[in-house]
């Protein structure tokens, strides 16, 4: 079996251990078919937790335009003690209006009076199709069914009902053996390398049996998305639905402190699985061949950021990540456009190690070797700017004919 | 003969009258092959005007990363007292550190010498392959064969030898009737639509015969510029090249008095051209079929701004105009993402005058209108954002498969 952990950008740390499947212990999970989909593919599903002392910390998604389903999740949840998430695919409840945010509410309480749960420990998500009032009948309908689906191993089902576009599934199960002891870390997570018309969303829900304070589960999902989730760019679009949600029920036994070695560990481990998830959504994807990683060093915090971002979204960079190209002229113009009225600026390109620029200065170097080092599946570029002290990634998505095909095809 | 003026969106100004070519009164030019493009076409030209008292004003990119000509053409020259342009295609001279400049400023001194001229009175343009040194001796070998070559009628010459990739010639002769008397307006400009590998840059060199002061052009083009050139976005990203010139010779012997209604006619004239010119950048390019413009109201200017930008570079708004798809869901997300933190948010977006979201909330609306509507060879979104005030357009490419297989090419 291939590693879960396949990126060498993202190492598996030595005290994390692959599990074939399933969820962390006192969770269950299901996924259905509820008919949301035309296809008639599993489009709705739910995790819950079966322990009252449940905590959770969430992320959503900073656009301005807000669906339904973050609204609600946001502000009429729990965010800290949500012990249960609904999700369906097919249908983003976006740009849905007051009808919207109404529906995503009775998918909550729904979800609610199916686990028996206050509507406040429930968070909803929702992926799919923009502008289209949520089929609600079919998701009440779906929540009956899905209450007698809840296994322990659910979860590839769960994963299976959030998918939209996914070419593949992106889930693990970890076993992480902490200093206090063995817990076990699961997640499920929907991403499309190439967003697909209409379909622009990421959602990831990750469990832990670990015993945490609610404080340290915001605290370390806020640090790893951070270091994952917020580091990748597919094509610069920002979801309307964008949602994260960690719970941890303590069903291990084993206690979390602040500040522990512990803490440390498990913050390792999730980092990982966050950030391995996340190559995912940037490597899937309609004709996504590569993914590429810039690293920006120098300058300002603004700067390393701002370089990045423009490194990581310009088409014309992501054109030659495509065709296999090491075309460093590309990478320098995304930079200086990046950092207007700044020249003079000497910096540095190199390409998978090939130093190419140095100080704006283009260098010879030995094109043969570096056209062979870009076919790989990751390519790698790091930026020098002058100054030093700030530093930055993005990792980030090629652009292929097949991004266009779907993108341009009429699909209302 | 088509009209120049042939998008709806800059109607030709009455007092304009379109001339089949050449150059205004005073003015001369010429184009060859110098050897810098490797296809033996026209790679290298000169625009001079024979007036002494000829003022001037000038436009740069503002990347950060500065090719060596911009460098050259605004700190070595007399920005305000230009009497010639000496331009090439084939090699942008970018990315070419100290050798770069030493062989900016070997142009402009070659230039200068062929035509007698303070080599400060001389502007240098460069477009093509960035990293690669300039074969100065082509060029200057070239400027010997240019100075035998100067024609009255040498625009069409000079606008050919600075295509890089552009598929459709960009230049417009043009007679303003202005109140107090005729003057001649012509420009020659090259950029193409779909940016191809390594050719990246707009260059415009604009011409008059009309008598102003030099702060009466720095003005215009100014203004001009702030509504043509820079409301345009093929893919986003700022060429380390860009440069726009506007000389004025006088030959005309019409004066333009500052704050005159002459100087409100010429204004309209050269706004009417920058913008035509402008839009046939945004219109050219491999695979290019339709032109965006996106209206922006409401908000104040920086959310405007960026709402406009968010909306003509996302390549999901792209592939879907590309395709001819109406799919409001892309506009919806493009706004969101560019207004971060600021739901709810009540705005409206209508496509080519059908209204399809108010207050944030889809709307129903006539499909097979709107369908139709969008295959033309220019389509309008209108973004209305909460508050007023504030407004902006920027116009945009769509995103096409040629694109991506240009681009993606191995190049270098």
């Amino acid at each position: 079996m291939t590693s879960f952990f396949r990126s060498r950008w993202v190492p598996k740390p030595d005290h994390v251990e692959e599990l074939p499947g399933g969820l962390p212990r006192g969770f269950r999970a299901a996924g259905i078919a509820a008919g949301v989909k035309a296809d008639g593919a599993k489009d709705l599903g739910i995790v819950v937790s079966d322990a009252p002392e449940t905590v959770s910390a969430a992320r959503f998604t900073r656009s301005g335009v807000l669906a339904a389903p973050v609204i609600v999740s946001r502000d009429r949840s729990e965010v800290g003690g949500l012990r249960a998430v609904i999700a369906n695919s097919g249908n983003a409840n976006a740009a849905t209006g007051a009808q919207g945010v109404d529906d995503a509410v009775a998918m909550q309480a729904g979800a609610a009076a199916a686990l028996e749960l206050d509507p406040m420990r429930v968070a909803v998500g929702s992926t799919g199709v923009i502008g289209v009032p949520l089929p609600l009948d079919r998701i009440l309908g779906g929540v009956e069914v899905l209450r007698g689906e809840l296994r322990a191993d659910g979860d590839g089902d769960f994963a299976d009902a959030i998918r939209t576009t996914d070419k593949h599934a992106k889930r693990a199960s970890l076993l992480v053996r902490l200093p206090s002891g063995e817990v076990r870390l699961s997640a499920q997570c929907k991403g499309a390398g190439m967003i697909q018309p209409n379909f622009a969303t990421m959602l990831c829900f990750v469990q832990t049996d670990a015993q945490l304070e609610g404080e340290t589960a915001d605290l370390l999902l806020g640090v790893t998305v951070k270091r994952s989730f917020d580091r990748i760019s597919v094509d610069g679009q920002l979801s309307t639905n964008d949602t994260v949600v960690l719970m941890a029920n303590g069903a291990s036994g084993v206690k979390v402190e602040p500040m522990s070695e512990d803490e440390l560990r498990l913050g390792e481990a999730l980092d990982a699985l966050l950030r391995q998830l996340a190559l995912l959504i940037a490597a899937d994807g309609e004709g996504a061949k590569r993914i590429g990683r810039v690293v920006v060093t120098g300058g300002d915090q603004g700067e390393v950021e701002a370089v990045a971002r423009s490194v990581a979204n310009s088409p014309l960079v992501k054109s030659a990540l495509h065709g296999g190209d090491p075309n460093w002229g590309r990478i320098a113009q995304a930079v200086g456009g990046a950092l207007l009225d700044a020249a003079p600026l000497p910096f540095d390109i190199a390409i998978e190690g090939v130093q190419v620029l140095s100080a704006g200065e283009g260098l010879r170097f030995d094109q043969r070797a570096l056209d062979a080092a870009v076919q790989g599946d990751e390519v790698e570029y790091v930026v020098v700017l002058p100054g030093d002290g700030a530093e930055t990634e993005v990792f980030f998505s090629d652009l292929s004919h097949e991004y266009v095909t779907i993108n341009a095809e009429y699909t209302t």
